[in-house]
């Protein structure tokens, strides 16, 4: 990628490889901003699909400022970035608040629905800003807005001397449940009521509850408005993927990440390819099973500039590290000889990215213009 | 971990944390040498799970000899490591050649099952040992022992001036499908009678077959015998899992692998416990949903110490970085505060250890005796 080495290639990269179509992921991310914008909200891009530096840098709205994580790993790569404005979207506890008081000068803000931990962090010696995580209906974590909870959580760190009590979160984890727009539109203002509901109780009681944040892919593309919430924190959205294209939540040309891989091997007893494509960098996601007459298998497999090859074609079985691709009908093995490339568009993009430790950044040719590192563990 | 610091403990690392019960791990290792010396064949251990030099150090039956890999770049990682005689058990392709080709200090075996790849590497201007792969019944790759093409490659190779043609390999992919020690038996006998059978019909062709490889933790463990055959290849018995302990080809103390993860949520009206460990960290692998009556969920849910907690507790559900955990009868929530450090063992091993970079090594006790970092990428 020098200036004076010829230009790497998508052929020159060893495969499997995670590969980003640039124009698609900036579009991606315009088309949030706006939708933001339109909506009222402030966009907290959630980067723990992205874990990636250059992918925040095009996502937020002010420079260096207001993203999401989930995992503290996550929170100290982007503030080793330059990130502040840090909200760690997974309920905290004690013995991580210490960790997490390393990272006060990027102001980081965390969450919880316990009111022991609450405690735990109002008799910490650290600053934090704190919110209570709500469930709307997904029950992944959090309380119900009507709970008394919601209340005394807001009322311990209110009242503690180090620690700001900052408002309500929730995000809307049953949204995969959703098929139809009207079915999301339902998801979304369960969301936005649930966490509403439960900021007017809390400022019923007294207590200022500045922050109001709602938030998923699901939601923030469908929701019909988002009043009495501040902002919302997509993630997929910056990549998409055959699920979210199955259900309309996007288009099949803005999936914006492909896994590169090559034919192995021909059977043609069996009408099908084998790829050097598996488990490891694939994932074992079936997601789009679940969309009645949409099921893609392990994922649809296009030629190497993101063209169809033949109908039908998917990865239709998957092992550690080789995978079958089939077709409805006869293979076209002719037109594809050992070595050639294709890229699979996969099912859940969270699930295939979390497989890989950079992405090599294209942009409509054969040109591989940037590889970006993907920060992971915990 | 040295010597004037306190001992790292369990309940310093962060969470999740990928854990390897060394004693456990040795048990397994030797065990598997005892059963390939008693089939009399050679033990080529498959590092394509472990993917760590700590571990092929104690799991090969020669200092620095005879691993199999899965990718080219495991293969780096362990001439880098100083091994040799390492067979790539992945179906070779032209444009990989050249890499390969850099590991020929190493000794470096490769497998094809491809005539026209058997020609490109006989045309190739590097030596290449090269085994041909055949399919026992498990259509993962490879071709038949009867076909005409194992004849066809084995004669461009035997007669190529660089190649050599080394013999025979296959695994039974397959072996998942068996639950009975009798399945096992029988699959174990097909993967051997293929490929001995090939390998007979290409010494009938006047070609010598020098190695005749099998291999899978299944087979390896179940063979009433291996004659004909010259070494084995298993991998996973080196940590086992939920799924082999449930088909009976462990116990559940043989499995050497688990996870470390830390409560963070009590919802009392679920009867379910949400910890901070997920997609990311357990892998999406159901594959005890396969054995009847033997539904582990997600993962087998044990304390700090691998004890049990309650009946049936399991991950019963899966976020990115959330997992429910639930039992069959109402939960001692009092005896699990939140920060509780549980483990979980794994459905899979290999699709659990594929999401990590490295594992954190204790023996008996919470002191953390070592941390080994684990290969990753391609």
């Amino acid at each position: 990628m020098e200036d004076n080495k010829r230009m790497t290639k998508l052929a020159d990269l060893a495969t499997p490889a995670l590969v980003i179509e640039r124009g698609r992921l900036v579009a991606n991310l315009e088309r949030m901003k706006a939708r933001a914008r339109a909506l009222g909200v402030r966009l907290r891009p959630h980067m723990k699909i992205a874990k990636t530096a250059e992918i925040a840098e095009l996502a937020v709205e002010e420079k260096g400022r207001g993203i999401a994580v989930q995992t503290l790993a996550e929170a100290e790569f982007f503030a080793q970035a330059g990130y502040s404005d840090i909200t760690i979207c997974a309920g905290m506890i004690p013995s991580k608040l210490d960790r997490a008081a390393r990272l006060a000068d990027a102001g980081v803000t965390v969450i919880t629905d316990s009111p022991d931990v609450a405690q735990a962090i109002a008799a910490h010696g650290d600053r934090f800003e704190v919110l209570v995580e709500i469930d709307c209906g997904g029950h992944r974590a959090g309380i119900f807005p009507e709970s008394t909870e919601v209340i005394e959580i807001a009322k311990i760190l209110d009242g503690a001397p180090r620690a700001t009590f900052a408002g309500v979160l929730t995000n809307a984890a049953h949204c995969y449940q959703g098929r139809t727009r009207a079915e999301f539109e339902a998801i979304a203002e369960q969301e936005r009521g649930a966490v509403v509901d439960a900021a007017e109780r809390i400022s019923g009681a007294g207590i200022s509850c500045p922050v109001v944040s709602v938030g998923s892919t699901a939601t923030a593309v469908t929701a019909k408005h988002l009043d009495g919430a501040t902002e919302t924190r997509p993630g997929l959205y910056v990549f998409n993927d055959l699920f979210r294209a199955g259900v309309g939540l996007c288009a099949p040309d803005d999936i914006a990440l492909s896994l590169l891989s090559r034919v192995i091997g021909h059977y043609r007893s069996d009408n099908r390819l084998l790829i050097d494509a598996g488990v490891t960098s694939l994932s074992l996601d079936r997601g789009t099973e679940r969309i009645e007459g949409g099921d893609q298998g392990f994922g649809v497999v296009l030629d190497e500039d993101l063209r169809p090859i033949a109908p039908g074609l998917k990865v239709a079985r998957l092992h550690t590290e080789h995978a079958w691709v089939a077709a409805d009908e006869p293979l076209p093995f002719d037109s594809l000889p050992i070595g050639t490339m294709v890229r699979i568009l996969p099912n859940h993009a969270n699930n295939t990215a979390t497989m890989h430790r950079h992405y090599d950044v294209v942009d409509g040719t054969s040109d591989v213009i940037a590889r970006w590192s993907r920060q992971g563990g915990w």
